[in-house]
């Protein structure tokens, strides 16, 4: 199976210099907070997957519930006059579950679709309202909003994007809200007076007219785990509303649960999105699903006959599929009847202060994150917050360490990002942070071993 | 249900003006070839669900298979160095069904995505080889490569983009191949020459420095099931061979059976793409999932590692999904084990002729195709081909009767789309085609009533 792989999967974000050479681990079984590969070594899953597997491994009833509903009517199209009953649900639930202007589902296969419809369903909405200029997309420095061509380009991180192609001209990308990096000698919320007259300059400098939505992760995920100064995201808002610019939530991280609530824009950053993306935890990524949450205002346009015989013409084939909806529905029973936001609310806060007990070692720079997205920033000091060369592979080596004593957490360049199953009691903390204090200690005598440090 | 989803699904392709009346039909339930709706009316699904349930519905082992890989491992993360079983075997059994020469897999989680991470990855070769300015992509007008901003500005349906953006100077549409509607007084062979030289007008044109890569569907699927001249394909791919121009079959559509092979391009056409993108028969639809055959040339350049810490990035979080790579698994054993190829090479040419026998009808212009992808072209006057105004809804006509009568076939248009699940007997084509003989009697009646014919 390893040769088969090795041979024939060409493997999302690779790095062939190793993986010719060494193929990959395949992860075979799976259970509550733990996974195993094929060798039996047995993992606690630090990382849900990839931000996603909310409700933990191995829930026979996720799978029970696909099960009947592939046997019972696996798909049919959702195309113009046609539905399906999972779908239908799903899109009422979600309706109840989201801030409550946010009555409409536009569904999609994941992350970068979801992204990537939402663009397209903004830009006909332009259109349609009379104003096709209003179409520049403003992002942000390293906000990862997935990887199709469109999805690419609203994505922010440099490196992500080497040797590819992007967009021009429509997207631009204002600063990330970087606390831990922000300008030497500013106060917090002189940092977000910075960035919120960042944003106002571009609009003045773009106009109005020609911007079309802002779109942002309420905590930057893949771009490192970034909190934004107290009252940014309001403040960033209340520019979009003076701006008639639409304001986007991309919680595909951030939803259902990782921060306490099924959508943290409004529970935790008091903000009215006009749209909230979601995927990943939507099916705790039992299948693949995205969704796009559409105000009722943007619906009341899209949902404007376009006269004879025309249609809406966008979707997937896999828009609504049956399987992924229950798989999804499932999922968020199970959310609501395990009280798992609560778990949360009360677990996340002690993660949290348990990791910034690890702020002692050599390496660990900063400790941030809310909740059960958390992250570790390596340093090589910690006053200057200089960074260890790339070959030291920090972030690798600390990962490696880690899984040596059963953690799987991420490796992201010089960090390490900690998104677990949000089962996870104190115990498992405890366990996990025992796990991690030992690996740091590891890792920094191997990089003092070999002359980084 | 009928109410949730009326209030909060936003159906892929909607005509509004008749949703926000009528709503949506549910289907509730399926079996082999049937399908049913919420209010217990049995229909036989004369298109597959979309052209993507092969096998058939109601597969139990399939829906079987999911849920034991569900309940195992449901979801991890393929980033870099980790794997999953089905995704590695499934890899190995597409590299085995494909042509001989495309042995790497890149998934992706349908069609749109599918094409869209194609030219990704199509200009990140280009780039990795030093040739930055091979990006044009060459597609045809009325192909359709699905939604994604990328893939909407492949697709050359004029109606699909109306009132949304597409990308500028990225893709050049030519000519579709539509024998029907060919220049009068051209021989087939002679308008093979026509479409060839056409492209070697637009190659000399462009300058095949600034192409990258033709991109083509063996037999047009959504844009009208339009069956290229003989050997267009093969001399096709003979200019993109003289110009370094990659060539991209996208068997979305024709792939996994529809045409009596699993990959058409080289059994039915006799061309070797350097790429074949598939999805929808891929996983008979049970669970969405897309791939993308790449050759062993391409992959050279692809997997060269970019120097220290550089990774491939791109890829979705749900590329190699395990469960939706167990339903393809399980997919696939099941056309080989019940020879469904062989099925439909039996029983495609009985569907060819007896559907031609529909000719003699009123509004029936054209009966073509080629074994379960087949369509009924409708006009007012069968010498001029002139076609019936929109208002007179012809397609919608046709397939409203059929459905009365217990089959669904999709109207698109002024076209009537056959795409059968691949289990279809002689007996199953005799009671379709006898439904289609008695709605084309009732449309023409009802056509002739309102004054359009």
């Amino acid at each position: 199976m390893w040769q088969k792989d090795k041979d024939h999967f060409i493997h999302p974000f690779t790095d062939f210099s190793v993986f010719h050479e060494e193929g990959c681990e395949l992860i075979t079984d799976s259970d509550g907070i733990y996974v195993e590969d094929s060798r039996g070594n047995r993992f606690i899953d630090g990382i849900a997957g990839l931000w996603c597997v909310n409700v933990g491994h191995g829930r026979a009833e996720i799978g029970q519930a696909m099960a009947d509903q592939a046997t019972r009517m696996a798909y049919f199209s959702t195309f113009n006059n046609l539905s399906n009953a999972p779908a239908a649900e799903l899109s009422a639930k979600l309706a109840e579950l989201a801030p409550s202007h946010l009555n409409h589902v536009f569904y999609s296969c994941g992350g970068s679709t979801a992204n990537d419809a939402t663009i397209r369903l903004v830009h006909y909405y332009f259109n349609r309202l009379g104003k096709p200029n209003k179409k520049r997309i403003i992002s942000r420095n390293n906000a990862y909003h997935g990887t199709t061509y469109l999805a690419a380009t609203l994505t922010g991180i440099e490196s992500n994007n080497w040797a590819f192609d992007t967009l021009d001209h429509l997207v631009t990308h204002l600063s990330e809200a970087n606390c831990y990096r922000r300008p030497e000698g500013m106060s917090e919320a002189e940092y977000c007076d910075h960035l919120v007259e960042e944003f106002e300059d571009t609009v003045a400098e773009i106009g109005a007219d020609n911007i079309a939505a802002f779109i942002a992760e309420p905590i930057m995920g893949a771009g490192g785990v970034l909190v934004a100064p107290t009252g940014y995201h309001k403040r960033m808002q209340a520019v979009c509303r003076a701006n008639e610019i639409l304001y986007i939530a991309d919680e595909v991280v951030t939803g259902f649960g990782r921060l306490g609530h099924f959508f943290a824009s409004e529970a935790v950053f008091e903000t009215q999105p006009d749209i909230i993306n979601c995927a990943k935890g939507l099916s705790s990524g039992y299948a693949p699903l995205g969704a796009t949450l559409i105000s009722d205002e943007i619906y009341e346009v899209l949902g404007t006959p376009q006269g004879k015989g025309g249609v809406l013409s966008t979707g997937f084939t896999y828009s609504g599929h049956p399987v992924s909806c229950a798989a999804a529905l499932k999922s968020i029973e199970i959310i609501e009847r395990e009280a798992i936001c609560e778990n949360v609310r009360e677990v996340g806060p002690y993660l949290e202060r348990q990791l910034k007990t690890l702020g002692h070692h050599a390496t660990v720079g900063n400790v941030r994150g809310s909740h059960f997205m958390m992250c570790l920033e390596n340093v090589a000091d910690k006053d200057t917050k200089a960074l260890l060369p790339v070959e030291a592979r920090v972030g690798d080596r600390i990962a490696f360490e880690a899984q040596k004593r059963g953690l799987i957490i991420r490796p992201v360049g010089h960090l390490n990002v900690i998104s677990p199953t949000l089962i996870w009691t104190r115990e498992t903390v405890d366990t996990a942070v025992a796990i991690l204090d030992e690996a740091l200690s590891a890792a920094t005598e191997s990089l003092q071993r070999d002359g980084f440090l």
